[in-house]
């Protein structure tokens, strides 16, 4: 009974993976959408975000059933409800991806981003995607360093957050108010998809010592000055 | 023993309860420190959302004890663990209001919100203070009706939102980038906010009924076309 226990939790453990390897294609795929105005991708995208939604529920479904019939204590039961918690955090990635789907989607033909960010919000797509592949990577290794290593490439998300600002900010920006807007808010879903990564490796760092990853580093990360937007405030 | 037990799954609503005040309390803040440009309102928002943060985490510690020492099934079991993800909701919420407080704090002493959209942030203010001691009352009560009375209210947060859009996209908007750009996040901030007083209220249908609130009433909600902004899309 107690080995079909411990693959019913590593079964759970692989739907994690799963959804995060979903929704990093996700981000990436929905990016390109947007950066060559490409309907069919985005629509891809936007379809595909129910087959997250659906592991979701499976696997809250099988977290709960793990719950009352094994009635699990100490490190066993906090696998499960830090699972659940997982869970909830990738399939929120999902629909921040499938927002930028969707923005691609309503500016279609035209490109919701001008071609001066371009390269900005494909640095902020990549690393979104690259984020994600890092957190289900470290869901696999439960290796403590590389999820501490999330929050360091998650600054590198901050600057460029920054950088996008920047650009909507100087007096020269001549791409409108509708264009504005949408930077905005593209701005936005990058930086909480790239924070939701950064949290299911923080919560793989709490199953693993049991200690919160903010305590384990509190030295080793400056505070950044908020430069730009009120994001970084 | 079993009544301790009980005692303990009724602090733990009261737990929810609670923080469903103070972040009611803190988005109704937030917003008139943002409107009235009041830096001390503002900061005192910022700050109290630690109570909020604590209030979290008590709670969380105190259901998964109340799991790996009491094993609820069935229907305990499930009130647990949705009072683990209400407590995320709130906690989000928090956030939320704090953003929106800080927002204004970063303005200060300039006002984040031209005058012509006064009326309509102060709307979206009092709405989701009053959606999340809607979704407060819920948690009570577990009155069903009330609880998918809390879609509709948010509907109209929606039709707040496109208003707020409209004025953007508008040839005549006159008041620049920057402001813009304050607007289109308060925005989010708005509809996140609603969202989770939303889910809250969900929650405590599934407890109710065991059924998903959206399934109980296909039919009552009519979809509202997107007429702006690519958050309705």
């Amino acid at each position: 009974m107690r080995d079909a226990y411990h693959e019913e939790l590593d079964s759970i453990g692989d739907g994690l993976v799963e959804m995060a390897r979903l929704v990093g294609s996700a981000i990436g795929r929905a990016t390109t959408a947007m950066l060559d105005s490409d309907l069919k991708l985005a629509e891809n995208v936007i379809e595909a975000d129910q087959k997250v939604d659906e592991l979701q529920h499976d696997l809250e479904a099988r977290a709960i059933a793990l719950l009352a019939r094994q009635q699990p204590v100490a490190t066993d039961l906090r696998i499960v409800v830090t699972s659940l918690r997982m869970s909830a955090d990738l399939e929120r990635s999902g629909d921040l991806a499938q927002h930028v789907a969707k923005l691609a989607r309503l500016r279609y033909p035209d490109r919701a981003v001008p071609s001066d960010l371009h390269a900005t919000i494909l640095e902020m797509g990549q690393l979104a995607q690259r984020l994600m592949a890092k957190a289900a990577e470290v869901i696999i290794t439960k290796d403590v360093d590389l999820a501490l290593q999330l929050e360091q490439d998650d600054d590198e998300m901050d600057l460029l957050h920054r950088t996008l600002f920047r650009h909507l900010m100087d007096d020269r920006w001549k791409h409108g108010i509708e264009t504005a807007v949408d930077v905005t808010l593209l701005g936005r879903y990058y930086e909480r998809f790239a924070d939701h990564a950064v949290s299911v490796a923080k919560r793989v760092v709490y199953l693993v010592t049991g200690e919160h990853a903010d305590e384990l580093q509190a030295d080793s990360q400056p505070e950044i000055q908020a430069v730009a937007g009120p994001e970084s405030a």
